[in-house]
């Protein structure tokens, strides 16, 4: 199975957490970092750093999940693809990430990377617009 | 201003101001709702109606933020659109919040939220991908 690390500014990793599970239920190997004030951010790489080695060794495949692109988890993150070999997606939002959680088992895991990108993206969405659209359509349907 | 509510399943909500609030600053009219099991659906909805009635008399703007299309945040949302005006956007990550934070003064509000939601979803990325063609395309240039 898939292990999923999420790794976000403040508590947004449980947040996430707390919303995916209320829909899909607890999740196994799906691990939360909160980046906090005054974190000790090099013990926090070192910890990434033991989990990517204990799945390698075990040939489980890790993906990391972060928040902002080039922010401080990002960039605990992108070192680690020296000795390390992940996958990493930035810019999470929920729809992706239950996407993610729902084909973890897949057996082409950057195959189902890119079609959950593609839904998260196409899942952030203006609603008013969307409703007002999707009411118009109906109206010239009947 | 425009006033900010972000209302999400689980503490979703909060994580996401935690992470906004570390990076951008403590947020003024940003409201969270965190809608948990067993939560009373009515006394939200109720909450949320009356925080629209209050814009609505100063003349103020409401941008709702939700996590999922067609969520139970989403449609507790949907129906105060039959008697309030009102902005929403759902599918929300951590970069959409924080350029329309950052942006929140802006007078063509909508043109200002159509931005946001390209540069949210553009910033939702496979980093691996991105840097192995940033560095392939650096080795070119040089």
């Amino acid at each position: 199975m898939l292990k999923i690390i999420v790794i976000t500014h403040g508590t947004f990793s449980e947040g996430i957490r707390s919303s995916l599970e209320m829909i899909l239920g607890k999740q196994e190997e799906f691990l939360t970092y909160s980046i906090l004030e005054n974190c000790d951010l090099e013990s926090v790489k070192s910890e990434l750093n033991d989990e990517l080695e204990k799945s390698s060794a075990s040939g489980q495949e890790v993906l990391f999940l972060s928040d902002l692109f080039f922010g401080t988890p990002f960039n605990l993150i992108t070192p680690l693809m020296e000795h390390h070999r992940f996958f990493h997606i930035t810019g999470i939002n929920l729809p992706l990430v239950m996407e993610i959680v729902s084909n973890r088992n897949a057996e082409d895991i950057p195959g189902m990377l890119q079609e959950s990108l593609s839904l998260g993206q196409s899942a952030m969405l203006d609603c008013v617009d969307y409703l007002k659209s999707a009411m118009g359509s109906r109206k010239e349907d009947y």
